[in-house]
């Protein structure tokens, strides 16, 4: 990527996480390797990845999806490519790609949410991440939003996560399978609730499926809820909304666009509401922007 | 004030808000003339004041609690003292206060939450207030920690404030007396909720009163979700809990203090809960750290 936020080239192989650190490292390596060569002249490297960061070394603490625990993935691209080498975790990333290039250019705050398997967001305050006092800002989708709510696995109740996400659509369904709850999804979905997608459950609420009704409607209601409280706590310039099932249901970026500033205070209704502009490719913008020393790093 | 927090002098008067803004000016003028005198090598003067402030002309744009709206605070002081005039929203100010020189030295970053006749915040992130892109952050008592809720005087349901605040359980009161429900807080009240205390509530509820009961247990769940949900967004190092309410009631504080880790995520759990060490003064020595200079602005 130039300086300006241009991508100049991509390359994309899957992730291969089953067969171990070493051999994703060794990937990564490759890859990269492979952009140099064309592009000889590059001074940083970024990576976007899912899971905890720790935000001094880029070693990944913790990335569940990954199954990785400590694996120093910045000294050890570093040590290979002899580079700057930026490493971030991919939602944060994603928020500072919008801020940088994408939705919230030109602003000096935003907060971003994304929607999709999970939910997570990243917050741009005065024109820097913030990343928390022990790297761990941000995790709206383990806000609070029912008291004694639904179970979350996380071991704690009522999570917005269990409300609005591909994870928690799925774990309603296999919940109401189990219950006898009767469902147009059960067949649309052979009974296997993984094969659920926001899409199927939008489409069975407005063919009149009562239990895919009262799942959109939590998942438009409590999303709604919960951003507008982001929003009244830290009264950003622009809030802008991404993740798959945010592009996969129009109506749910449009629920939220309608409802949050009904719901927050007088203050903050001079808020830009947006949608995500960088799609998939967020997190990469976002880091190699991270990368490039656009600021971002107090 | 001295530049390491030692207040040397204290004034006390009513504001007589209902004798109008230029009465209260003169009156503040004269108070600050009368410290002067005594401190003649005084640089700077802060004025913590409750309402929205404007953050660059330091003019009171709206202050219910005094009726005011678009009174020129700071430049009126200035011109009547000569000297540098800072003042911020006395929330926001004590917030900065408790991270100057009380429950929070030593951070860098803290959200101070008060619960007294409302429910107010500030936070401090990496060493500076965080005021918001347009001066609204830290609204907590207009968090909604229930959907469809309590009606709010602000026009939305739900929100913190009328669950745990002095004006929410007068208000619930009120609506418990017209609705015919008995409670041993009617006698105690002469049946003018208008004399009710957070106390009183406490005091109720431990003797089986099942209105106060519900009001008190209310008030404990919701303060700790919505704190929670504040600390899991913002992951600061510090979470200090002040204001008349938690002061009267220290059961209110080891709630919150024993629910917040419970109810925020892993990464959070390095959270230092504290309450607040400046009592009444905390604005006045907040504004004071501002107007030396001691950071606080970005």
């Amino acid at each position: 990527m130039t300086a300006d936020g241009k991508v100049v080239s991509r390359i994309e192989r899957p992730t291969e996480a089953e067969r171990g650190p070493h051999v994703v490292l060794a990937s990564l390596l490759e890859l990269i390797r492979q952009l140099l060569a064309s592009y000889p002249s590059t001074g940083a490297v970024g990576v976007a990845c899912a899971g905890q960061i720790h935000p001094a070394t880029g070693t990944v603490v913790y990335a569940p999806n990954l199954g990785w625990r400590d694996v120093p993935l910045a000294s050890h691209l570093q040590r290979g490519l002899g580079l700057r080498l930026t490493v971030e975790n991919d939602v944060r990333a994603a928020a500072w790609g919008e801020f940088a290039f994408g939705a919230g250019a030109g602003t000096q705050s935003l907060v971003a949410v994304y929607v999709g398997t999970g939910v997570g967001s990243g917050a741009v305050l005065d024109g820097a991440l913030w990343r928390g006092a022990s790297n761990g800002a941000g995790e709206v989708g383990h806000t609070q939003v029912v008291w004694e709510g639904l179970d979350c696995p996380c071991g704690r109740r009522g999570c917005l996560e269990q409300y609005v996400s591909g994870s928690g659509f799925q774990r309603r369904l296999r919940l109401a399978l189990a219950g006898g709850v009767a469902t147009r999804l059960a067949p649309e979905t052979a009974g296997d609730p993984a094969r659920l997608t926001a899409t199927m459950v939008k489409a069975a609420a407005d063919a009149g499926d009562a239990f895919a009704r009262e799942v959109w409607e939590d998942a438009e209601r409590f999303l709604t809820l919960a951003v507008a409280n982001y929003v009244t706590l830290l009264n950003p310039e622009a809030l802008v909304l991404g993740g798959g099932v945010i592009e996969a249901v129009p109506r749910l970026f449009e629920a939220v666009a309608a409802g949050v500033p009904r719901l927050t205070t007088v203050l903050a209704r001079g808020l830009r509401i947006e949608r995500a502009q960088l799609g998939d490719w967020s997190g990469v913008v976002g880091v190699a922007a991270l990368a490039s020393g656009k600021a971002g790093d107090r």
